[in-house]
């Protein structure tokens, strides 16, 4: 299995985060090949003294042959000067997204199972000329998704929190909620839940929109309107709670009974995930043709170039989108089995 | 120093974790008086056979000339029957509400320094008859302030929140953080933690109201128009910081290097706030003229009457209620000997 590693932002932490994590994948099944820039590899390589053997290819095949102890870098477009760790640049946007566009087309064409994302800077891609001001939307216009959903997996708390509206005004907020096919959401999201995680019968719980989730409408009446009967109607065909009062939920630690947590909007979601996984949190992409995950950081400008990154987050990101890129690859065998089995 | 102690619902955890609290405070210059309901604090004693003297008095200054191990307690309403743990009941519900009133008038008579409320239960005090949903609503009422503050503290992790807007529907947050006079807000609060806890300059943080507090005006405008002027004026004078993205100042643990942190709305303060101090956390109630804190869960309905209630969060309210008490007095002596110095 060959996972793509797209470098990021080369004046971030990305190329500190890569090498570092290459060196927990030794003998792995699931082995990466960088996209992006031999250079800014090198350069970080060299500066912290790292003894790792980085070699450019020219194609996912090419990587595959090389030793386990070698990492493979398909290289998509290199820097005029060396990396300025913590500078906003035009050229490290423009490698980094050339660098995702280069992976999807792996990813969609088959020649790689997944790809794991190191951080992009907002501002470095917009010099660049991309109106995107993150990996997702980029991603879902590449891959043609309309509205894919952001998941956040801590492999040390085992909290999953998926958000039902993502970069909008807390004020538009409600109004989406209202207008958005819920149901629609949650259906996918099980999905995705069977075939990325190969969890048979996710359980899932949904948090209110208001405080306290409207202590029964006398803060607000999206629960009555709108989530009870939703929950009430799709619990007699799988299995589904809610909606809780956010809180209260996660101060009691109610969400390690459940496979996921739907929160409402952002910060709703956010703020508990990033208190107990600042450390190990991971983004996935649910909903895409392909299986994408990242680390739940950004590009760390201000630690860039000294050494200090933390890899781990982006370690578990790799692992766990090999893990989905297994969990697929077995979901379609069985598909295909059972279609040679009863053949229509 | 005298503390009065109400006695909450007491169908609920309250007269537990008052008669385990008591235990803490054997020698403790700020003594206890319970306000409530004699026969209920004596049933769950019996019950749970601990060995704890209490007596009826019929005013504070009896209270005070009682042995320290006894724990006095004015009868404020008795129960027709023993109580039912985990039962809504209407009289549980009144003897609450007097409980609380009687504190008020106390503490506003000077005869006690401050008060400690165990939890009501929000449906037994409306059978009773009773509007508000909870403690700060009636206190504003009965103390003639309009709209003190709640501010949640955890004195683990050092964390204190305060909130801007409280419980009302998620939909009208916006519209209130634009439309309130949040400099006084601010300034009302620097006020309380000088007088309350004794902090000369108290630094501040202010969340923003928006995602990635909008990530410069991309997600709400609120940052831009509101909270960044806001801060831009008021740090010439004090300590103040933000607007912050919010998952990233909890994420980063960065509320550890302010005094308080405000967030503009319920769960956007208080879903950190219960990951961080589920046990520990404690409600205090700014701006009153009184001094007022409480534990930071609820009645505990599900382990009422089994004895497993944890009264740490209560012995906290009750350590830190003694604390801005004292904090008071110091303050008013300054003022005195401040006044007696410089008489004008």
């Amino acid at each position: 299995m060959l996972i793509a590693w797209t470098i990021g932002d080369i004046n971030g932490t990305g190329p500190e985060i890569i090498l570092k994590s290459f060196r927990e994948f030794a003998g792995c099944p699931a082995r990466p090949v960088v996209i992006g820039s031999r250079d800014a590899l090198c350069h970080y390589r060299d500066r912290y003294n790292l003894d790792i053997d980085v070699q450019t290819v020219s194609s996912p095949e090419e990587a595959r042959r090389l030793d386990a102890s070698v990492l493979p870098v398909i290289s998509t477009g290199e820097p005029p000067l060396p990396p300025s760790p913590g500078m906003i640049s035009e050229s490290a946007g423009e490698i980094a997204m050339t660098s995702v566009r280069t992976a999807v087309e792996l990813c969609m064409s088959g020649h790689v199972h997944a790809m794991v994302t190191a951080p992009i800077h907002k501002e470095a891609v917009s010099r660049a000329g991309y109106a995107h001001s993150g990996h997702t939307g980029y991603l879902a216009e590449l891959c043609d998704t309309p509205s894919p959903t952001m998941l956040f997996h801590d492999p040390l708390s085992g909290l999953n929190v998926a958000l039902a509206t993502i970069h909008v005004p807390l004020r538009s907020v409600p109004g989406l909620v209202t207008s958005m096919d819920l149901e629609r959401f949650i259906r996918d999201l099980r999905r995705s839940l069977q075939t990325d995680f190969g969890i048979t019968d996710p359980s899932i719980a949904l948090l209110g929109l208001n405080p306290h989730a409207s202590d029964g409408g006398v803060m607000g009446d999206e629960e009555q309107n709108l989530l009870e009967p939703l929950v009430e109607s799709l619990s007699g065909e799988f299995t589904i709670d809610g909606p809780f009062a956010a809180d209260g939920f996660f101060g009691a630690k109610r969400y390690t009974g459940y496979d996921v947590t739907v929160a409402m909007y952002h910060d709703q979601g956010l703020l508990p995930f990033k208190v107990l996984a600042f450390d190990t949190g991971i983004n996935v992409t649910l909903g895409l043709p392909i299986v994408r995950t990242s680390p739940d950081h950004g590009t760390g400008f201000d630690i860039a170039g000294t050494g200090a990154a933390s890899p781990r987050s982006f370690t578990e990101a790799a692992r766990l989108a090999a893990t989905i890129a297994r969990n697929r690859q077995q979901t379609n065998q069985q598909i295909n089995r059972s279609t040679n089995q009863h053949p229509l």
